[in-house]
């Protein structure tokens, strides 16, 4: 999991929001401390969440000033209780108060989607089934939104239009039918790609499984339908069930027996966890 | 309103989010369809909503491909019926498919944000105050978030930390007391920024009162302080309630007098709104 | 084929180019040109080819000059003979000399390979097997590079390390073993793409059919293994031939019943096709 | 030769070469190691050849971790046999195995350069003459090549438009004449440029020396025409031969006295150097 | 104040600066130095000077070669006489001598424009009035003016067209009066911000302290009516003296009572400060 | 001279310089204009100046808002009176204003520069000298101080360090002398860059000259030392003035007999030209 932290779509992610933040400088610590004082703090979360995004976290502090100290006391994945100190940034008071806020907003933002995952990853624990995230997450933040799905117990769907094939009824139309535009995918796009085609009916899922998807999106059946799919598909390709979905209705939806299900409302409206700094 | 769709910060915004999602390639349209089709598809709203992002949305299928035709039904600020049609998007059908879920994310966002926005705008009609965003905003989104807040029936607050002056608890500390930093700010900072105190009880509503702050923030007051304050500043300065404000409490609040309420939640935990993109 | 000239990836490719040879500026032209003659020129084949690249030879002149006009006497997949006229530029003579040697460069490269893919699919035709380009693509220049493959008759492999699955040796013995190693990747990976493993033996061969390895990679085997892999392997998953892959072998490759045979020299070690702008 | 390393370009060109391979991260490396293992390679030489661009390599691991431990066993400009370590890598696995391909493609681009380059510079040995390269080069990779001549033996033409004046036949003809487009050049142009005059025959020889050309191209020349050419100039500017030189004609063409002999083949054509990375 | 060094801006803006000096490479000492030797530099004003960007100076050598040693022997803000030592570097010669233009270009500027304003800043010493920047500085440079500006003894305008709003006669005309221009700025933009209103008579003086403007600028008023304006206002808005000021004039319009003194020639006409780099 | 005007460097420059001063928006415009006032602006000149970068200032409008007319009245190498209009603007009033100071900016500048240049050239008007530019330009604004040169009747020194060979006294102790400094150079630098050694007395030129030096840099000498140094050349290199050089001084160094005199004076200490942009 740590590979993200590798890529330079991070760092520059991190350098654009300090940026956005920050303009052409912070005027109410420059003009009020000195610039010399020192200070610590401690991120505390003030509910219930899954920590994620910690690492990112210290990240945006060390890119404004690599001599911050930095002390985490969780992990990512890991469970906080209110008032719990997730970690300690110490150094340049300066630095500290003008890096905060950019570090804050990421670190809720990626602790809430992981904490709205867990609640979707908890209703089907037992089941076969496994959570998958969507394309539908904050612009410019899709690495961080999927990372922390992951961490939130859900698994990613594809990162977006480049490495997975996932054939809507707009392209079926343009090819003329289901097994002509799943041939066409075949022939021109990498083998390394598994093939998913999206189901309405039955019938359509009985023409992507003729035509070899290797995965068949069950998209806004019923509960009645999705059994049937699955029933008729019989392990010749994967499922997901998609459409909405909420924390009601998931477990049913799992006991269907879908492998996958996608659910956008994991990183298009997971609400912000409550954290803090508080400042000593 | 429309000058931030000058900003080259906004072209930049759109262009990176394409990338995020397209990569090297959207391998499902370029394999599947012969990029000579033509197509029409509706933005369709599935949900009340205020509507904020139109021209952006637009933005984002120009960028692709400048010759996409764009017909709006609506305008930024206004509300939307579920399935009432926003605009419709023609042109190349593979640049269309291509761009579709990029231009619906930064259109649900927008939407979202403003909708959440016109809800808290709404509680405290008929009273003074106004609703005011704050920092906590999405990575890298800001322009957007504060654009969609304004739309709907907000105010902004400092876009980042160069554009006003917002003295803390720590800035007053490190500098040895309220009338210190003031004096500090108002030597060190351009003249054409306002000087804002937070003031967390009644003892420092008067302190900064005195040192002459522009702005007094009420942070996490009570009803009754919150009054007590108004009723001490005398309109020697503009007041800022802060801190757990939610729908239920906002009226109340409005109703002490202050000048500002400001939300960080219509931002920071705004859901998305439901908006399809129907193609024909 | 043509998505790739939407993304901005391209763009930028050929901006640098530019860049890197206008650096700031052409110092002969703007000394002994006024900048106001106009004149023509005709991109001409001196050998025979594939052609391949050319909307982004046409895209280099229209980045220095979008009133340069541009008319093609061919398209990308044919074949050129010596002398053929291959495009005729116009317009202002000075931008027409500033860019010549950047877009013959990258025409000259893109024609260059998808001449050599040409070769090895040449080799092969008859058979059931497909050439694949790998991952050995000039730095910088991979879109372009894995673009002409696809014109030169080949098919592309995965993009990236993002877009598709291959588990070699050492992943194997840093998870412990093939089925250790494929159970980690359909776990933590997401589900659209195909896992492919590498396997130098035929044990290896059994081992990851038996994991369910969707692609199994017969990597530097002799033309005895693979027959016996292919046979093992019965369909369970794709088969591709790699390593020590030349026009003298490949026909023999093919004849194994492999589905694919990855050849770097198509990209890594491909002439340039001589191609010359004659002005006018 | 290591003022190359400093310039920003560079590590601008390392970075981009990752990220197209990358992407939005590894997901074999991601997904099947734990991320903590630690291991050690060799980059081998499987073929003769000349070393190029040892420390670039080294940088390619460097920009992804900053960590990993190098040790190099050659210097650049040293000839390897098959068989022959070059290079120690060690440090975490995950890294060296993600930026492997990228390092591998630089290098062996850069030895194939310098390589391709030392065969033609020692067919001239005992002759005055030098290679000289030209700007056919890879888009986007001149600064590479162009140091990968310099260590292969050859001499570097100028690095693009601006940094020396090249008078071609449609500069000639624009200006009207020879001697008014070097007077014009002379004007315009900085004055620490040299004056290069592209001639196609003797005619032409004569009025660039008499035009007072600092370098005369001789362009296309037979061997004959070139000694002429030579012995006309008499030593009042520099020669340069170029068209059509191959491994068969070089040492003939370099005794004809000429000061530079020009080859695009050494850029445009160079096979990559075989090396592959032994992961222990 | 060291709040400048801390954004990303600054160390784009130096890295432009040497990669706009170096483009590929420094070819005089890439030519004749070995790269290995070793060397120190003095940096001696040889003028009177107030010491203004000691630590950007330091910073270009930095960004070029981070191994470089730097001893200053002087602060930003401190007068240098003639002769004197602003700092030592040490180092690897050759990158001392390539970054050594850029350096000083930008110690030159810094210099000079802190050198200019402290003239003007002396002028006035006694008087109420503080000397202001204003936009008219180096396009790019903007940063390191204004961080001049204050070095020199001056006070800083609004960094650009976000951090204040100033109404002038054609944002009047178009609004249709001065107090429906205050309204609508008060109505739309951050409440952070003062407004200021350019007032060119005593008439507009009068309308603009009526419609409540925190600043009033004096525009381009003699003596005389920026006395009367200054009565006027009575302390209900700080004034702003600007136009045509001079070395001349300054002192003059200081004793009007004006607060503030805002002179374009400190950073658009600021001559450079006269530096050299000794090297030992 | 229009070349520069398609080199991305422009384009990039002025894309800063309006980021530099729009930031995240026109807070005034924005919220004072409605956005859709039409407008008509007329830059005048207040002072007598050459004219420089005026279609540099037309394309800062055209970067922000297309759609702007602009009717120029003189052109660039024109002087210009008092009162003179130098072009119209016309179009969208918020835009004009949001662009006007980033375009007055950079055409003062402009003009700045090449009105000091003119009165350099002026001065030295009947000798065979030329006036050249140095390398101390404006950090960022080298494209356009050059340009300016150029217009205002001076000739170009070197781009940078990229475009020409200048060995100075500690690359000459580096090598152990002036003829293996040049030797060096020789070998290892492109052979399109002329040499040009400083040289600080006489013994030093006839050195340089011994060496085959191209051209000789005369450097801080009298008006004595540089006739007998012209004299001592015998026009066997390019000879330059160099040090000290004023408006007092530079015609008896013009008549020494020196080809050309580099002044840094007119890029570091050019005064802004007056012009102001009248909106109507």
């Amino acid at each position: 999991m740590t590979s993200m932290l590798e890529t330079s779509g991070l760092r520059n992610l991190i350098r654009r929001a300090l940026e956005e933040d920050m303009g052409p400088g912070d005027v109410t610590t420059a003009s009020v401390l000195t610039g010399e004082e020192k200070g610590s703090a401690l991120a505390v979360a003030k509910a219930e969440m899954v920590v994620a995004g910690i690492e990112v976290f210290k990240e945006v502090f060390f890119t404004l000033d690599p001599d911050i100290r930095f002390i985490r006391s969780t992990v990512d994945g890991q469970e906080a209780a209110p008032g719990e100190v997730l970690a300690e940034v110490s150094g340049n008071l300066a630095n500290i108060l003008t890096a905060e806020r950019t570090a804050l907003n990421i670190l809720q933002r990626m602790c809430g989607v992981a904490t709205h995952t867990m609640r979707f990853a908890g209703e089907i624990r037992g089941t076969r089934a496994r959570i998958l995230d969507t394309r539908k997450t904050m612009p410019g933040l899709r690495i961080l939104d999927k990372f922390a799905v992951r961490v939130g117990g859900g698994s990613n769907h594809r990162m977006g239009l480049f490495d997975g094939i996932l054939i809507k009824d707009n392209h079926i139309a343009a090819a003329g039918g289901i097994s002509k535009a799943v041939a066409r995918a075949r022939q021109g796009a990498p083998h390394t790609l598994k093939i998913e085609v999206e189901a309405g009916n039955i019938q359509e899922v009985k023409e992507a499984a003729a035509a070899g998807a290797d995965i068949i999106m069950l998209d806004n059946m019923d509960l009645e339908e999705m059994r049937e799919a699955v029933r008729l598909i019989e392990g010749r390709a994967l499922t997901e069930a998609s459409g909405n979905v909420n924390l009601s209705n998931v477990k049913r939806i799992a006991e269907t027996g879908v492998d996958f299900i996608s659910v956008g409302a994991i990183t298009h409206s997971a609400p912000a966890a409550d954290i803090s700094l508080k400042i000593r």
